[in-house]
């Protein structure tokens, strides 16, 4: 069962020659006339000092949190030395790992990702089909980079620090391994807090600049030349989308993939079966496969070209054909997730209810969680396409001016978090409910029998159920800077008015793309907290082997002033992230103003 | 002991006659010139128009629910049918004397506030001195009559269940009865939630019509007679913040001396002694004279008029003899909490920790929550006064624009969420502390000893010292729409700038008064969700005997997902209520510009 490892290591390197082939694909197109050249090198000199002054931040960063993480795990808590070293120095290295990789996906990402803009834009010139090709390929390689990388790392961390191979036939070896690699999470996530918050603040802030004195001020379109603060807004689309999502996606697969592990040790001790905690990766693996499939099938002959469309709406057309390939994502993984369920999740004192197997509960859990992804294109599609009543809504009141306007925004801004959380919780109770039809026999020494460890691995399953389409979603996130960029390009290079028809029918489509990537990594991270907070209860337990850690009890009055606390939080980090936009527009505002005169 | 029953209803009576003093001081005064009493009359007729229309359709809906309370207890539920019909008659009959009296202390506390507008711009013409004193008085009888109406209404229904004086000598009858008096709380709370909404909704929509149409787009200044809306601005101040803000601090008064009464039941059925009951309508009597006795502290001879200040702000001092009355309120309120601790909270198995008696520790945390409404007062000035750094960032901010101004607004808006939090937080904490180290023999029949029943009471005691200077707070918080409006008044009466300057003095005052009182009514909301959430507990085990029921565990996937879905509802109940502001906001801001044209 060990070799099963091996499933998503050749999966992963696999994907990686994928990405390069599709790297090749898109920087072998010419790129346009030298007046897009112009725009875009400025794009492409703007977005990789960006990135450079970033990473080279989080580095020294990283460095000092490696260093802190360490020091804290070696020299506090309890227990034998040895092994707190042991533990120290394993979690520090994976942390840096962890962080590098983050970092090299991102940065090979939109490396290709900025490449892609002028390219796409020359395509446009042509066709929409060969521009929407390279423009999602383009963005494909950032997609399944930072899935490959995120998978590939995991995996690789997890078999050295096993001692290879021949580790995984030790049970005391793999019950340990898990929580050795925690770092490996811990370095994507501190990436992600960065590259996210970062990313995010600029492009907001150059986003606000260029509007506001732009259009507002000055009273010129978008995408002006004239407007100094226009290539700033094309460059803070990447770094913002591409380079920041990409590092948000990275942790939460990261970090899914080891808190499910960490929960399939006290599994994998009662079962003698290695595949509860190798099942996270090799699910994965085969969402990588039905990305790469549902990517393959969006062709330039299945979009209508602007001239031939009779009044349908291309951009329309090409939408549902990304959707199509996204459902194709979708069916592959279902299969992957029930084959995954059979091959791995079985052994000793498993048994599903009403004689059903316990793979088929398990194969229905995780298709809960890719209904769940699919969910999620509707809503996202419903709150942010203008056929609906909540744009619709928002049009409405800009005819009674800004107050009105913002009102109505921050009101249909507000109420769009309810279908998406009743859409995970119906996820999640299912998904609980799927799972605690197996019945897995768990020794006392190794779980107090408090909780339902089955409808726990449940909701996991659930959760890489959700994210087996990763690779596919960011594809398409990442073709919305490369599509709203080649608008820009066209724009400002002065191409006919027909070019610009095409990029804007890509732009149109990116943005629905780039809200339901928001959507699906807030969606997945969601679906994840239980299984994490499950998981660090289980580590908890495996440290004081006392029944009462499990219990995290409201009516106890630190619990109650803890989940205060934490509700709190929420709106303090996101003041702190508005003001820093504030901020920087501010700023913005006061240079494009001093350019201007 | 039971003789403690006639405090609160002595002391609410007498603060009736208090209000109709206060009424009688400034109804006798002068309206001023024919102009005012004009522009006084409109907005006294629209404020009426407004509040008979209000109230009509919640005393259709208050009753139609009082039979559905009904009808759910006595058909609904398990158990004796005699004693379900028992719960739900006495349920519906205190749910709509609740709702009355609610909707009769905001009444009449509306009709005197908008008598006194044109009283306070008459007043402003002789001194700031007597202006202070008529707004002031004026919001007061607003402020005294809701928390004497809650208390009386409480304790009066209180009695008349347990059959009169005799009941109260009765064991059985007094555990019970505190459960049927639940339905009183919960009319009140049906009045404010409709109170609340009907009346913020009204007065925000009102304002953005006035603001953005008269300001904006027609460029003339505020309280412009010219502009259609500026009277029904004016008039939303009083629905909003006296009328709305009266029936929210009318339903927590209520809510929470009946939810305190409630935890006291386990208590009296421990100690034999009816004290653990009866202890927060007392505390709330000595509450109101406390109240009473800094509001007469506020005289003309402490404030300094505009000609006389030499320099001073005459607005800041008025706001320091405010502050000062409230310290007298909150000084006297840490006697009577000391003092209604001692009187009442003893019996038999009731021992304090380090050979301090009970009431001492009592005592001390009714001081917290005394103390945290002082922390209230300057966490708002905090945010609200021109000195402190909140403000003046979102006034920077306006240097560049809409765009920034409302970034930083919002991010301010959500900051100021951590510091209350964190006071909340550690009021709770402390004053679950005190109260624990009281310890009291209960028997297992009466609670499963799983939780802390003396910390639980000393955050209710701490709940019930925060709300004793509730009529003062509400008297301020009502000053706040009679200054606006005795602005709006002089301004459309056409007096000279003199007077101007002192109702400006008087309203910037009243802003910052207005924005305490929600503070506060969040703060105490927030405080007593502990104790009413305990409450809850209680009572449920009193009919399940399980000791189960005090198990709300977030490692539940029950809990976790209705811990997320109640999350959730505070997003989309915000959404609703804002969504709501944008429509009337609409309609409002069309009927401007068609009256403009």
């Amino acid at each position: 069962m060990s070799n099963y490892i091996w499933v998503p290591i050749g999966v992963g390197l696999l994907t990686v020659l994928f990405a390069v082939y599709l790297a090749n694909f898109v920087l072998r197109k010419d790129t346009g006339t030298p007046a897009m050249q112009k725009v875009a090198d400025a794009i492409f000199k703007g977005a990789m000092a960006f990135l450079n002054r970033q990473y080279r931040t989080i580095a020294i960063l990283a460095v000092l949190a490696a260093i802190v993480v360490g020091a804290v795990l070696a020299l506090l808590g309890q227990g034998d030395s040895a092994l707190k070293w042991n533990l120290a120095w394993h979690t520090s290295v994976a942390f840096l790992i962890g962080a590098f990789c983050s970092g090299l996906s991102g940065y090979i990402g939109m490396y290709v990702a900025v490449k892609s803009n002028s390219r796409t834009a020359s395509a446009a010139t042509r066709s929409l089909g060969e521009a929407l090709m390279v423009s999602l390929r383009g963005g494909a390689v950032s997609g399944f980079l930072v899935v490959a990388l995120s998978l590939l790392g995991v995996s690789i961390v997890f078999l050295s620090y096993a001692g290879g191979p021949a580790g995984l036939t030790d049970p005391a070896t793999v019950a340990l391994t898990p929580s050795l690699i925690v770092g490996f999470g811990f370095g994507a996530s501190f990436v992600a807090l960065f590259a996210q918050l970062g990313g995010g603040i600029y492009t907001k802030a150059a986003d606000v600049g260029a509007d506001l004195v732009g259009k507002v001020e000055a009273n010129i379109p978008e995408d002006d030349p004239r407007n100094p603060a226009v290539i700033a807004d094309l460059v803070g689309d990447n770094v913002g989308d591409c380079a920041g999502r990409g590092a948000d996606l990275f942790e939460s697969t990261a970090a899914e993939n080891i808190g499910a592990m960490i929960l399939g040790v006290a599994l994998f001790s009662s079962t003698h079966n290695i595949g509860w905690i190798l099942f996270p990766l090799v699910v994965r693996a085969f969402g990588l496969i039905a990305s790469a499939i549902g990517l393959m099938y969006v062709r330039p002959s299945v979009v209508v070209e602007p001239d031939k469309a009779a009044g349908r709406d291309p951009g329309e057309i090409a939408m549902t054909q990304l959707s199509i390939g996204y459902i194709i994502t979708c069916v592959i993984s279902v299969v992957g997730v029930f084959l995954g369920s059979y091959l791995l999740l079985s052994g000793h004192g498993v048994s599903g209810s009403d004689g059903i197997p316990a793979w088929v509960w398990f194969g229905l859990a995780g298709t809960t969680g890719i209904v769940l992804s699919i969910a999620f294109v509707y809503i996202t599609q419903y709150y942010t396409a203008g056929t609906w009543r909540p744009v619709r809504e928002i049009a409405a009141a800009t005819l009674t001016g800004p107050a009105t306007t913002i009102i109505t925004g921050i009101a249909v801004g507000f109420e769009c978090v309810a279908l998406p959380v009743l859409a995970i919780c119906g996820a999640l109770g299912l998904s609980f409910f799927l799972g605690s039809q197996v019945n897995i026999v768990i020794p006392p020494s190794i779980n107090p029998g408090v909780i339902n460890v089955g409808g726990i691995f449940g909701t996991a399953v659930a959760t890489m159920g959700m994210l087996m389409s990763c690779a596919y979603i960011l594809a398409m996130d990442t073709f919305g800077p490369i599509t709203d960029n080649a608008g820009g390009i066209t724009e400002m290079g002065g191409q006919a008015e027909s070019v610009r028809d095409i990029t804007d029918a890509l732009d149109g489509v990116g943005n629905t793309t780039k809200a339901l990537t928001k959507g699906y990594g807030v969606a997945s991270a969601a679906l994840a907290a239980f299984l994490l907070f499950s998981a660090y209860l289980d580590v908890l337990y495996s440290y004081k082997h006392n029944a009462a850690v499990y219990r995290v009890d409201l009516a106890d009055i630190s619990v109650f002033i803890a989940a205060l606390i934490g509700i709190t939080l929420m709106f303090f980090f996101s003041a702190l992230a508005i003001r820093a936009v504030g901020a920087a527009a501010k700023r913005m505002i006061e240079e494009v103003r001093r350019q201007f005169r």
